[in-house]
């Protein structure tokens, strides 16, 4: 009965969230016995100004 | 002192929210013993392709 | 599908958890149109030491 | 290799923000120990509706 | 930059741990574009008393 | 009203952790405004086996 969250930035495409979904799922199902039926994966998609590594800003980041 | 993190879908009225969040904090007093004053609630709403159950997004899944 | 997470401070007895994982879940149910099968609540149970309010941990308030 | 997560309403600037991942970066490397190059500050900004104290939406606290 | 935040109950052996926690590092890495040097992912493991599914303790569940 | 959850690696000192909760505490009042008496700090700490950056878990770095 696990849950996966994941943090990341914005800007993938429905294929993307597909795909990720699916094969965060299989790692589950094959590594740590979860059920597919009772398995969540919630994306957590940040915006660049919500967001910083090493004390700066993702947006600020993109810029420099 | 706790706080509660709803992770849902998007969609729910303001008034099912209002008494969503009603009800957790009068569980958290009853049953956790919980100060209401410092107890917070947030509400993570998800879109439906942020979401997947069972490896299949939320999105594909209304669809189907 | 809502998954709900719980953060408090540990000490809380077998039985006031049961309690207050159903009266959640009976929350989500009536207010959110949650379905109880696929509905999660976790509880992180903090100690003492990994806390703070008002920029006080807990282990040293309780000393207060 | 720390990662931060700060809830909380929405409304601050770019500027506070930028200031805010800052100071708590040099918390966490002054404090922790934590190197700057894999810590992540992650703010999770939430809407006055989907933030409840005490049983009260921020929504309907702003208005009392 | 994504961190993945895995909600499970205990129990998972080291190797299940190290091959989980692989597979999702590659599933980020060829469904999200992420770096594998900035990529996180914790586990969050639960005891059976802190968790509920259907508003039953995995601890009673167990029993039941 | 904010919250602040701290994920990092188990290991931190009384000491440490005191005055990382007083830090992030002081910066949320300085940069984001926040009310010190509604603030929270948590910190989740992980153990090596439960964290894993670049694919491989912390307790297998720290053999390497």
């Amino acid at each position: 009965m696990p849950f996966v969250i994941v943090e990341m930035w914005e800007g993938r495409t429905l294929e993307q969230k597909r795909a990720l979904v699916k094969a965060i799922t299989d790692a589950m199902i094959e590594h740590a016995g979860a059920k597919p039926d009772h398995l969540h994966v919630v994306i957590h998609e940040s915006t660049l100004d919500n967001w910083g590594r090493a004390g700066v800003l993702g947006s600020d980041e993109a810029k420099g």
